[in-house]
Protein backbone atom coordinates (compact mmCIF):
# COMPACT_ATOMS: atom_id res chain seq x y z
CA UNK A 1 0.00 0.00 0.00
CA UNK A 2 1.35 3.63 -0.77
CA UNK A 3 -1.81 5.35 -0.98
CA UNK A 4 -2.07 8.80 1.43
CA UNK A 5 -4.73 11.02 1.75
CA UNK A 6 -3.56 14.93 1.97
CA UNK A 7 -5.94 16.72 4.51
CA UNK A 8 -6.01 20.85 4.55
CA UNK A 9 -6.89 21.05 7.83
CA UNK A 10 -9.11 24.08 9.56
CA UNK A 11 -7.67 26.46 11.74
CA UNK A 12 -9.21 25.76 15.28
CA UNK A 13 -12.39 26.80 16.70
CA UNK A 14 -12.00 26.45 20.37
CA UNK A 15 -11.19 29.12 22.80
CA UNK A 16 -9.78 26.65 25.04
CA UNK A 17 -7.36 24.42 24.07
CA UNK A 18 -6.38 22.77 27.31
CA UNK A 19 -9.97 21.73 27.68
CA UNK A 20 -9.95 20.45 24.50
CA UNK A 21 -6.74 18.93 24.42
CA UNK A 22 -8.25 16.99 27.86
CA UNK A 23 -11.40 15.88 26.19
CA UNK A 24 -9.78 14.12 23.41
CA UNK A 25 -6.85 12.45 25.79
CA UNK A 26 -10.22 11.38 27.28
CA UNK A 27 -12.06 10.14 24.11
CA UNK A 28 -8.58 8.44 23.07
CA UNK A 29 -8.27 6.86 26.12
CA UNK A 30 -11.91 5.20 26.37
CA UNK A 31 -11.32 4.23 22.30
CA UNK A 32 -8.01 2.49 23.51
CA UNK A 33 -6.26 4.63 21.27
CA UNK A 34 -2.46 5.43 22.04
CA UNK A 35 -1.55 8.72 20.38
CA UNK A 36 2.30 10.01 20.33
CA UNK A 37 2.96 13.91 19.38
CA UNK A 38 6.36 13.38 17.89
CA UNK A 39 8.42 16.81 17.56
CA UNK A 40 11.47 18.57 16.45
CA UNK A 41 13.23 20.76 14.37
CA UNK A 42 13.31 20.21 10.73
CA UNK A 43 15.45 17.62 9.65
CA UNK A 44 16.16 15.59 13.04
CA UNK A 45 15.15 12.81 11.66
CA UNK A 46 11.53 12.50 12.67
CA UNK A 47 10.68 10.47 9.62
CA UNK A 48 13.77 8.03 9.70
CA UNK A 49 12.96 6.99 13.19
CA UNK A 50 9.33 6.38 12.41
CA UNK A 51 10.01 4.64 9.54
CA UNK A 52 12.40 2.06 12.08
CA UNK A 53 9.44 1.93 14.40
CA UNK A 54 6.90 1.06 12.16
CA UNK A 55 8.74 -1.98 10.67
CA UNK A 56 9.52 -2.77 14.73
CA UNK A 57 6.30 -2.34 16.07
CA UNK A 58 3.95 -2.93 13.63
CA UNK A 59 2.88 -7.11 13.67
CA UNK A 60 2.55 -5.79 17.79
CA UNK A 61 0.69 -3.05 17.10
CA UNK A 62 -2.47 -1.59 14.48
CA UNK A 63 -0.60 2.06 13.29
CA UNK A 64 -1.64 4.44 11.98
CA UNK A 65 0.47 7.89 11.11
CA UNK A 66 -0.92 11.72 10.73
CA UNK A 67 2.17 13.73 8.76
CA UNK A 68 1.47 17.10 9.81
CA UNK A 69 3.65 19.86 7.49
CA UNK A 70 3.20 23.37 6.00
CA UNK A 71 3.45 21.91 2.84
CA UNK A 72 4.56 18.93 0.72
CA UNK A 73 3.29 15.44 0.61
CA UNK A 74 7.45 14.38 1.29
CA UNK A 75 6.36 12.35 4.66
CA UNK A 76 3.18 10.62 4.20
CA UNK A 77 4.58 9.08 0.92
CA UNK A 78 7.54 7.56 2.43
CA UNK A 79 5.51 6.00 5.85
CA UNK A 80 2.81 4.74 3.39
CA UNK A 81 5.64 2.81 1.63
CA UNK A 82 5.98 0.96 5.34
CA UNK A 83 2.35 -0.37 4.81
CA UNK A 84 0.36 1.37 7.40
CA UNK A 85 -1.94 3.61 7.13
CA UNK A 86 -0.96 7.28 6.52
CA UNK A 87 -2.31 10.77 5.75
CA UNK A 88 -0.64 14.07 5.28
CA UNK A 89 -2.11 17.08 7.03
CA UNK A 90 -1.50 20.55 5.36
CA UNK A 91 -1.44 23.26 8.42
CA UNK A 92 -2.09 25.92 6.02
CA UNK A 93 1.11 28.07 6.55
CA UNK A 94 0.39 26.87 10.91
CA UNK A 95 3.34 26.84 12.52
CA UNK A 96 2.04 23.65 14.76
CA UNK A 97 -1.16 21.42 15.56
CA UNK A 98 -3.57 22.33 18.65
CA UNK A 99 -6.16 19.88 20.49
CA UNK A 100 -8.99 20.78 17.38
CA UNK A 101 -5.93 20.51 14.49
CA UNK A 102 -4.83 17.08 15.77
CA UNK A 103 -9.08 16.24 16.25
CA UNK A 104 -9.79 16.84 12.46
CA UNK A 105 -6.58 14.68 11.67
CA UNK A 106 -8.13 11.98 14.14
CA UNK A 107 -11.28 11.92 12.27
CA UNK A 108 -9.68 11.83 8.87
CA UNK A 109 -7.82 8.68 9.81
CA UNK A 110 -10.01 7.12 11.91
CA UNK A 111 -8.29 6.79 14.36
CA UNK A 112 -10.74 3.98 16.64
CA UNK A 113 -9.54 1.44 13.87
CA UNK A 114 -5.84 2.07 15.69
CA UNK A 115 -4.14 0.98 18.62
CA UNK A 116 -1.72 3.22 18.39
CA UNK A 117 -1.53 6.67 16.25
CA UNK A 118 1.67 8.95 15.70
CA UNK A 119 1.17 12.73 15.17
CA UNK A 120 4.81 14.14 13.51
CA UNK A 121 3.91 17.63 14.22
CA UNK A 122 5.36 20.40 12.36
CA UNK A 123 9.22 20.60 12.56
CA UNK A 124 9.76 23.34 14.57
CA UNK A 125 10.85 23.43 18.61
CA UNK A 126 8.94 26.88 19.56
CA UNK A 127 5.38 26.86 18.85
CA UNK A 128 4.10 23.13 18.84
CA UNK A 129 5.38 23.13 22.60
CA UNK A 130 2.79 26.10 23.42
CA UNK A 131 -0.24 23.91 22.20
CA UNK A 132 -1.44 20.88 24.28
CA UNK A 133 -2.60 18.52 21.21
CA UNK A 134 -4.47 16.20 23.28
CA UNK A 135 -1.60 13.43 22.53
CA UNK A 136 -1.32 10.63 25.34
CA UNK A 137 2.62 11.19 25.15
CA UNK A 138 4.75 13.77 24.18
CA UNK A 139 8.43 12.64 22.58
CA UNK A 140 10.62 14.70 20.96
CA UNK A 141 14.41 14.19 19.12
CA UNK A 142 17.07 16.29 19.08
CA UNK A 143 19.67 15.28 16.65
CA UNK A 144 23.83 15.65 17.38
CA UNK A 145 24.58 17.93 14.54
CA UNK A 146 22.03 20.61 16.38
CA UNK A 147 24.25 20.63 19.72
CA UNK A 148 24.00 20.21 23.29
CA UNK A 149 23.03 24.06 23.90
CA UNK A 150 18.99 23.36 22.49
CA UNK A 151 17.87 22.85 26.14
CA UNK A 152 18.94 25.76 27.27
CA UNK A 153 17.77 27.95 23.92
CA UNK A 154 14.12 26.36 24.09
CA UNK A 155 13.55 24.96 27.75
CA UNK A 156 9.98 24.82 27.28
CA UNK A 157 10.18 22.05 24.38
CA UNK A 158 12.27 19.93 26.43
CA UNK A 159 10.25 20.35 29.63
CA UNK A 160 7.12 19.09 28.22
CA UNK A 161 8.19 15.76 26.54
CA UNK A 162 7.93 12.50 28.34
CA UNK A 163 10.70 11.13 26.09
CA UNK A 164 13.58 12.70 24.53
CA UNK A 165 15.29 10.91 21.44
CA UNK A 166 18.86 11.70 20.88
CA UNK A 167 19.13 10.91 17.52
CA UNK A 168 22.14 11.15 14.76
CA UNK A 169 24.85 9.29 16.97
CA UNK A 170 26.54 7.72 14.48
CA UNK A 171 27.91 11.65 13.26
CA UNK A 172 29.25 11.79 16.50
CA UNK A 173 32.42 11.89 14.98
CA UNK A 174 32.38 14.84 12.91
CA UNK A 175 30.53 17.07 15.46
CA UNK A 176 31.28 18.46 19.09
CA UNK A 177 28.47 17.07 21.24
CA UNK A 178 28.78 16.67 24.60
CA UNK A 179 25.96 13.56 26.32
CA UNK A 180 26.91 14.26 29.63
CA UNK A 181 25.97 18.51 29.47
CA UNK A 182 23.00 17.55 27.12
CA UNK A 183 21.75 14.93 29.73
CA UNK A 184 22.18 17.31 32.58
CA UNK A 185 20.47 20.27 30.71
CA UNK A 186 17.55 18.11 29.74
CA UNK A 187 17.47 16.63 33.56
CA UNK A 188 17.77 20.11 34.77
CA UNK A 189 14.38 20.91 32.86
CA UNK A 190 12.37 17.83 33.35
CA UNK A 191 13.51 15.66 35.86
CA UNK A 192 11.23 12.83 34.98
CA UNK A 193 12.44 12.75 31.27
CA UNK A 194 13.77 9.30 29.46
CA UNK A 195 16.50 10.34 27.22
CA UNK A 196 18.03 7.57 24.65
CA UNK A 197 20.54 7.96 22.32
CA UNK A 198 19.87 6.60 18.92
CA UNK A 199 20.74 6.48 15.31
CA UNK A 200 17.18 5.82 13.35
CA UNK A 201 19.63 5.42 9.82
CA UNK A 202 21.69 2.46 12.16
CA UNK A 203 19.70 1.04 14.45
CA UNK A 204 21.64 1.48 16.65
CA UNK A 205 20.16 2.31 20.49
CA UNK A 206 16.47 1.75 19.26
CA UNK A 207 15.15 -1.11 21.53
CA UNK A 208 15.50 1.45 24.33
CA UNK A 209 12.82 3.53 22.51
CA UNK A 210 10.94 0.51 21.28
CA UNK A 211 10.65 -0.67 24.76
CA UNK A 212 9.31 2.68 26.62
CA UNK A 213 6.90 2.96 23.70
CA UNK A 214 5.89 -0.46 24.10
CA UNK A 215 5.07 0.18 27.82
CA UNK A 216 3.14 3.22 27.17
CA UNK A 217 1.03 1.41 24.49
CA UNK A 218 0.10 -1.28 26.81
CA UNK A 219 -0.49 0.97 29.67
CA UNK A 220 -2.63 3.13 28.14
CA UNK A 221 -4.80 0.42 25.90
CA UNK A 222 -5.52 -1.96 29.03
CA UNK B 1 35.08 42.93 25.40
CA UNK B 2 32.63 40.56 26.27
CA UNK B 3 29.88 42.03 28.46
CA UNK B 4 26.46 42.25 26.39
CA UNK B 5 22.85 43.52 27.52
CA UNK B 6 20.09 41.13 27.86
CA UNK B 7 16.93 43.12 26.46
CA UNK B 8 13.76 41.74 27.21
CA UNK B 9 11.75 42.97 24.16
CA UNK B 10 7.88 43.50 24.59
CA UNK B 11 4.98 41.99 22.17
CA UNK B 12 4.67 44.84 19.73
CA UNK B 13 1.98 47.14 19.91
CA UNK B 14 1.66 47.79 16.10
CA UNK B 15 -1.25 46.36 13.66
CA UNK B 16 0.47 46.71 10.62
CA UNK B 17 3.62 45.05 10.79
CA UNK B 18 4.35 45.49 6.94
CA UNK B 19 3.72 49.51 7.37
CA UNK B 20 6.17 49.11 9.93
CA UNK B 21 9.08 47.23 8.61
CA UNK B 22 9.03 49.71 5.36
CA UNK B 23 9.37 52.69 7.61
CA UNK B 24 12.04 50.93 10.13
CA UNK B 25 14.29 50.07 6.61
CA UNK B 26 13.53 53.74 5.48
CA UNK B 27 15.32 54.82 8.78
CA UNK B 28 17.88 52.27 8.34
CA UNK B 29 18.51 53.54 4.82
CA UNK B 30 18.76 56.97 6.32
CA UNK B 31 21.09 56.45 8.56
CA UNK B 32 23.13 54.49 6.60
CA UNK B 33 22.98 51.35 8.70
CA UNK B 34 22.70 48.04 6.81
CA UNK B 35 20.27 45.36 8.82
CA UNK B 36 21.12 42.02 7.79
CA UNK B 37 18.09 39.28 9.25
CA UNK B 38 19.57 35.73 9.85
CA UNK B 39 17.61 32.65 9.94
CA UNK B 40 17.54 29.12 9.92
CA UNK B 41 15.94 25.65 11.94
CA UNK B 42 18.12 25.32 15.38
CA UNK B 43 21.76 24.38 15.37
CA UNK B 44 22.11 25.12 11.61
CA UNK B 45 25.19 27.27 12.68
CA UNK B 46 23.85 30.95 12.52
CA UNK B 47 26.16 32.24 15.62
CA UNK B 48 29.41 30.24 13.98
CA UNK B 49 28.57 31.64 10.74
CA UNK B 50 28.20 34.80 12.38
CA UNK B 51 31.63 34.49 14.38
CA UNK B 52 33.76 33.94 10.84
CA UNK B 53 31.79 37.08 9.63
CA UNK B 54 32.49 39.34 12.30
CA UNK B 55 36.35 37.72 11.99
CA UNK B 56 36.30 38.53 8.32
CA UNK B 57 34.61 41.89 7.60
CA UNK B 58 34.89 43.79 11.36
CA UNK B 59 38.17 46.13 9.94
CA UNK B 60 36.28 47.05 7.02
CA UNK B 61 32.56 48.02 9.17
CA UNK B 62 31.21 48.94 12.63
CA UNK B 63 29.47 45.61 13.00
CA UNK B 64 26.57 45.08 15.74
CA UNK B 65 24.94 42.22 16.86
CA UNK B 66 21.29 41.69 17.73
CA UNK B 67 20.89 37.46 19.23
CA UNK B 68 17.41 36.94 19.62
CA UNK B 69 16.15 33.74 21.60
CA UNK B 70 13.21 32.66 23.88
CA UNK B 71 15.64 32.00 26.45
CA UNK B 72 19.70 31.83 27.59
CA UNK B 73 22.46 34.25 26.71
CA UNK B 74 24.73 31.40 25.13
CA UNK B 75 24.76 33.62 21.44
CA UNK B 76 25.49 37.14 22.89
CA UNK B 77 28.07 35.53 25.02
CA UNK B 78 30.35 33.62 22.10
CA UNK B 79 29.52 36.63 20.13
CA UNK B 80 31.05 39.36 22.62
CA UNK B 81 33.96 37.55 22.46
CA UNK B 82 34.58 38.63 18.95
CA UNK B 83 35.37 41.64 19.95
CA UNK B 84 31.62 43.43 18.32
CA UNK B 85 29.45 45.01 20.57
CA UNK B 86 26.27 42.34 20.77
CA UNK B 87 23.31 42.31 22.85
CA UNK B 88 20.67 39.20 23.34
CA UNK B 89 17.08 40.10 22.96
CA UNK B 90 14.90 37.84 25.27
CA UNK B 91 11.15 37.31 23.00
CA UNK B 92 9.66 36.29 25.91
CA UNK B 93 8.08 32.71 24.01
CA UNK B 94 8.09 34.65 20.84
CA UNK B 95 8.60 32.58 17.92
CA UNK B 96 9.65 35.05 16.01
CA UNK B 97 10.28 38.98 15.42
CA UNK B 98 8.22 41.65 13.59
CA UNK B 99 8.87 45.18 13.03
CA UNK B 100 8.25 46.57 16.38
CA UNK B 101 10.34 44.19 17.92
CA UNK B 102 13.14 44.29 15.82
CA UNK B 103 13.02 48.44 16.75
CA UNK B 104 13.29 47.58 20.04
CA UNK B 105 16.69 45.66 19.75
CA UNK B 106 17.89 48.58 17.50
CA UNK B 107 17.12 51.20 19.92
CA UNK B 108 18.74 48.71 22.52
CA UNK B 109 21.70 48.51 20.49
CA UNK B 110 22.13 52.31 19.60
CA UNK B 111 21.92 51.19 15.59
CA UNK B 112 23.16 54.52 14.33
CA UNK B 113 26.56 53.48 15.55
CA UNK B 114 26.60 51.03 12.74
CA UNK B 115 27.67 50.52 9.39
CA UNK B 116 26.21 46.58 9.53
CA UNK B 117 23.79 45.37 12.20
CA UNK B 118 23.21 41.46 12.13
CA UNK B 119 19.63 40.00 14.05
CA UNK B 120 19.86 36.61 14.89
CA UNK B 121 16.24 35.34 14.72
CA UNK B 122 14.65 32.81 16.93
CA UNK B 123 15.86 29.17 15.28
CA UNK B 124 12.84 28.10 13.43
CA UNK B 125 12.08 27.92 9.98
CA UNK B 126 8.19 28.72 9.97
CA UNK B 127 6.99 31.95 12.07
CA UNK B 128 10.03 34.16 10.99
CA UNK B 129 9.37 33.68 7.40
CA UNK B 130 5.61 35.44 8.16
CA UNK B 131 7.11 38.58 9.51
CA UNK B 132 8.82 41.26 8.21
CA UNK B 133 11.42 42.42 10.40
CA UNK B 134 12.23 45.77 8.51
CA UNK B 135 15.86 43.99 7.83
CA UNK B 136 17.74 45.35 4.77
CA UNK B 137 18.01 41.94 3.41
CA UNK B 138 17.32 38.26 4.39
CA UNK B 139 19.31 35.60 4.32
CA UNK B 140 18.97 31.63 6.03
CA UNK B 141 20.93 28.73 6.72
CA UNK B 142 20.30 25.13 5.49
CA UNK B 143 22.64 22.44 7.19
CA UNK B 144 23.45 19.78 5.32
CA UNK B 145 22.09 17.53 8.04
CA UNK B 146 18.67 18.99 8.14
CA UNK B 147 18.92 17.21 4.00
CA UNK B 148 17.84 18.31 0.63
CA UNK B 149 14.19 18.40 1.30
CA UNK B 150 13.76 21.55 3.51
CA UNK B 151 12.75 23.69 0.30
CA UNK B 152 9.70 21.16 -0.27
CA UNK B 153 8.30 21.57 3.53
CA UNK B 154 9.29 25.11 4.53
CA UNK B 155 8.58 26.95 0.79
CA UNK B 156 7.79 30.68 2.80
CA UNK B 157 11.08 30.69 4.05
CA UNK B 158 13.14 30.10 0.94
CA UNK B 159 11.26 32.22 -1.01
CA UNK B 160 11.77 35.96 1.17
CA UNK B 161 15.70 35.35 1.23
CA UNK B 162 17.61 37.10 -0.88
CA UNK B 163 20.60 34.69 -0.18
CA UNK B 164 20.64 31.16 0.91
CA UNK B 165 23.95 29.56 2.82
CA UNK B 166 23.86 25.92 2.81
CA UNK B 167 26.01 24.97 5.87
CA UNK B 168 28.36 22.51 7.27
CA UNK B 169 29.66 21.09 3.90
CA UNK B 170 32.58 19.60 5.94
CA UNK B 171 29.81 16.94 7.14
CA UNK B 172 28.90 15.76 3.74
CA UNK B 173 30.55 12.20 3.89
CA UNK B 174 27.71 11.03 6.71
CA UNK B 175 24.64 12.33 5.07
CA UNK B 176 22.87 11.50 1.94
CA UNK B 177 22.43 15.35 0.49
CA UNK B 178 21.80 16.34 -3.19
CA UNK B 179 23.46 19.48 -4.14
CA UNK B 180 21.55 19.58 -7.26
CA UNK B 181 17.97 19.31 -5.65
CA UNK B 182 18.76 21.64 -3.12
CA UNK B 183 19.49 24.55 -5.91
CA UNK B 184 16.86 23.18 -8.05
CA UNK B 185 14.33 23.04 -5.25
CA UNK B 186 14.93 26.80 -3.92
CA UNK B 187 15.30 28.16 -7.66
CA UNK B 188 11.88 27.26 -8.38
CA UNK B 189 10.66 28.70 -5.22
CA UNK B 190 13.24 32.06 -5.50
CA UNK B 191 14.68 32.22 -8.98
CA UNK B 192 17.04 35.08 -7.79
CA UNK B 193 18.62 33.98 -4.27
CA UNK B 194 21.26 33.63 -4.22
CA UNK B 195 22.91 30.45 -2.45
CA UNK B 196 26.06 29.50 -1.48
CA UNK B 197 27.88 26.41 -0.25
CA UNK B 198 30.44 26.23 3.06
CA UNK B 199 31.63 25.20 6.15
CA UNK B 200 31.25 27.80 8.83
CA UNK B 201 33.56 25.28 10.96
CA UNK B 202 36.49 24.87 8.28
CA UNK B 203 35.84 28.30 6.43
CA UNK B 204 35.43 26.73 2.77
CA UNK B 205 33.05 28.85 0.80
CA UNK B 206 32.92 31.70 2.92
CA UNK B 207 34.34 34.10 0.81
CA UNK B 208 31.89 34.32 -1.51
CA UNK B 209 28.83 34.96 1.29
CA UNK B 210 31.45 38.31 2.34
CA UNK B 211 31.65 38.93 -1.19
CA UNK B 212 28.22 39.56 -1.54
CA UNK B 213 27.53 40.90 1.79
CA UNK B 214 30.53 43.85 1.00
CA UNK B 215 28.38 44.25 -1.65
CA UNK B 216 24.87 44.60 0.22
CA UNK B 217 26.30 46.81 2.37
CA UNK B 218 28.38 48.87 0.55
CA UNK B 219 24.70 49.57 -2.21
CA UNK B 220 22.97 50.42 0.93
CA UNK B 221 25.26 52.40 2.72
CA UNK B 222 26.34 54.36 -0.31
Amino acid sequence: MSDYKVIEIKKSVFENNDREADKLREKLKENKTFLLNLMSSPGSGKTTTLGRTIAALKDEYKIGVMEADIDSEVDAKIISQTGVKAIQLHTGGMCHLDAGMTQQGLESIEADEFDFVVLENVGNLVCPAEFDTGASKNAMLLSVPEGDDKPLKYPLMFSICDCVLINKIDTKSVFDFDDEAVVERIKKLNPKAEIYFISAKTGEGMENWFNWLRKQIDNWNK
